[in-house]
């Protein structure tokens, strides 16, 4: 086994340091799948620590699905905790076309708007103007904090979400991915440990684990983040922050109700945390009743809200904002420097006056609508195979989240539907710790009805052909 | 004194652990200047260690200028050395003229062309055709190894300066600093060792700090980085990457003699290290002879090899690229999408035009022209101020490296030049180790001749009315 070293000198508990040690062997793999741990005793007189100490650590890993104790028998390593980098690899090339998809290939993955739905027109226009008024100075470095008219833009913006904030709390940032990128660097040092849902976004996984962070993932209910769970885990981990997507979740599409809501920001402040509410697609909600970010019920200066405008307006323009709390204005601005010193100029400053004359209204309405098409589209073909599949209606957003039933494998089924020419992204990849093997999320973002349709109908076939023509065994009728 | 821990158990020898641990905490302050560290008897009995490791780790913090040694005294912190935030602060703000910078200051700081210099009208019929051609396609997120059509043109484009690359090989990025970032990103984990120039640019500073990497700084000579030193470094620390800028450095404008560049290639293929080459304005020679990048000369794909954009085009296009060596291409990638998944596809889309059809050769050119005579213009200034100044004249790029004598602070001189309207670059922030304080960069990359004129004037102001007004002593006449 790899060595545990105990320092008697750090803040941390020492069950705490011997719990993160041996769930990092199990991540990577130097404890293997189904290997045996020692026994609470020698591992305690081993490490010249307590009995309570030993036990206390085992009993997290198991709360946190890294083991499982045989009564009588001992403590065992879980299958499938190895972080699967390959698939994510395999998702990558896909998403970019790189694995020879078929011309024609109907893409329930991706995440973008066809391009066909965006307001190429109006921003031409937009452009042109800002290249008249301007001319070098859209092309020169800008305030790194960003173009000031469109920080002011972004705060009429915001406050129709029922966000009040001051212009100097507005950070611009290149994208969404970038913000993730600019808090990680302010926020997480080597070993500091952050809270996520499970699933969650997997590139925002990357990038926490790029800086070095330990990952706890909290489960999702149907209304958002499971409170008492994430209590337990604010108490005795002290996360630097929690990422959450309350707004039409990616990839569950869920929505948090508003007592979650309030109830989060509570318990962030409580245990002086952050929430990080990453808000890509509140702008498509099927329902009639209001939806609000997590930062307009922030009381307590406790959210950074990033929000990306790739998603529902033009993933091109590599723009959004984070309003940052107060006490870490300064931080977000030295990570920003360091990330790419200053968003583009030209895109900042038409995308001023698409805010500032309302322009974006008109196509986030025309959207909207095609979106609920889409959405109404998918969910009656869905519905028609719900004997295969389990899922939940989403309220808005892009995404169905299902849970194949028979014991498929995500990853078989995604195969089977790319021969057909369906692209689909197995669940796989949303989660830190891999157990769950059988979700899909289906994406109506790009495709329009009829594509759906046909998408659907491969569905269809790939599910009732079943996984087994090349398998030993056959149903038992 | 914080706590020293020895793990005997890592690969790193003891000497170097302690070196380390020590080096941290007088960055950070925790041995502040002028604390006598313990002799070298009593540390060793206190950690257990051979008194030869005690003496091998204090002679390596005095080589790297930590520590000095009084003799029959005992081993002090020096002054200085702790890593100075506030000034890189002062200089951010300065630099995004958020210090209340009256109107008409002079600017000697940027590194950054003035706008009137910007191919604008070139760049909108650019951008207009590629909006006309590829509509919503521009507006995607685009591949993120970079637009395929825009790295066949830098393929061709790298061949002018003797590279000869595969277009699997580059990696498009959003602009230098993002590039630095995202090397930093794939190579540096917490605690790694990494190399760079003494002086450095700044900003890259920041990044390696903010990954975590232990930073050793070598010394730059007039035909580049002092050989002997380095190679004792990489011996000892085997770094992960050589941070270096071989064609008109920032902030020094030196530029590297083919012999080094030739030498440099081979030590990273000696050492198995890589060398970071950014390549910000070779285009800007003010010599007869060819200028090559290190890469010209990378005979082992040792170099990675970051091209800017922004420096002699414009910064507001947000774009670069790297060529990777082969074993690091994925690496480089993963690590792409991670900071923001993807450069912008219209400006890729227009860059590739400007590429493609030599636009930006007439454009260089120009910029070449004007640049020249704001060289020679601040040369003749500078000159008739050599009593107060000493510098070496560059060779290309943007920079004067200036050393002032008399005891002054450059702080201070910056500090009075910009109550009189000009704005310089105190040499502090480009050191990671803050020893030397009397160093300016002045830049001509932004500032017309009479601008420049204006600028020499008032620093022969600040220089001839002296330093000491309001002190209590007087020159000794």
């Amino acid at each position: 086994m790899n060595k545990i070293v105990i320092d008697r000198n750090k803040e941390t508990p020492i069950y705490l340091q011997l719990y993160s040690q041996l769930k990092r062997f199990i991540e990577n793999g130097s404890l293997p799948p189904g290997y045996k741990l020692p026994t609470i005793r020698s591992m305690a007189k081993e490490l010249g620590v307590n009995i309570i100490t030993v036990v206390n650590a085992y009993r997290l890993l198991e709360e946190n699905g890294y083991v499982y104790t045989r009564v009588g028998s001992g403590t065992y390593v879980c299958e499938g905790i190895q972080r699967d980098r390959d698939l994510i690899e395999d998702i990558e090339l896909s998403e970019h076309r790189e694995i020879p998809v078929k011309k024609g290939t109907i893409n329930f993955a991706s995440s973008s708007l066809n391009p066909e739905l965006f307001p190429v027109d109006e921003f031409a226009e937009l452009i042109n103007r800002v290249l008249k008024r301007d001319r070098g100075y859209a092309f020169e470095y800008q305030d790194s904090r960003g173009y000031k008219p469109l920080r002011e833009s972004i705060l009429k913006f915001v406050r129709l979400y029922g966000i009040e904030t001051g212009v100097e709390n507005i950070q611009v940032i290149s994208g969404g991915q970038q913000g993730i990128d600019v808090v990680s660097k302010a926020l997480i040092n080597f070993g500091d440990t952050i809270v996520v849902e499970r699933p969650t976004y997997s590139w925002a996984l990357a990038s926490f684990q790029s800086r070095g962070a330990d990952i706890l993932e909290v489960n999702l209910n149907k209304d958002g983040i499971d409170i008492e769970d994430l209590e337990d885990k604010l108490k005795k981990f002290k996360p630097k922050f929690i990422y959450v997507m309350p707004n039409f979740h990616n990839p569950t599409g869920i929505l948090y109700s508003d007592e979650k809501k309030e109830k989060l920001v509570g318990l962030a402040e409580k245990y002086e945390t952050y929430l990080l509410e990453d808000d890509f697609a509140i702008e498509l909600s099927f329902t009639e009743t209001d939806v609000f970010p997590l930062k307009a019920f922030d009381k307590y200066d406790r959210v950074i809200y990033l929000k990306s405008f790739s998603k529902v307006h033009m993933p091109g323009l590599r723009l959004g904002f984070i309003i940052a709390p107060e006490k870490l204005v300064s931080s977000f601005l030295k990570a920003k420097y360091v990330t790419d010193l200053t968003t583009s100029g030209l895109m900042q400053r038409a995308f001023d006056l698409y805010l500032r004359e309302n322009i974006w209204k008109k196509h986030i309405e025309e959207v909207k609508g095609v979106m609920r098409e889409r959405f109404e589209k998918m969910k009656e073909g869905l519905t028609q195979l719900k004997s295969y599949f389990e899922f939940d209606i989403p309220k808005g957003g892009f995404y169905y989240w299902v849970k194949l039933k028979d014991n498929w494998k995500a990853v078989d089924f995604y195969q089977k539907c790319l021969e057909r020419g369906l692209l689909v992204v197995p669940g796989d990849m949303f989660f830190g710790i891999k157990k769950e093997d059988n979700f899909l999320r289906l994406s109506f973002a790009s495709c329009d009805v009829q594509e759906i349709e046909k998408g659907i109908e491969i569905l269809r076939q790939v599910l009732s052909e079943g996984q087994n023509e090349n398998e030993m065994y056959l149903p038992i009728i």
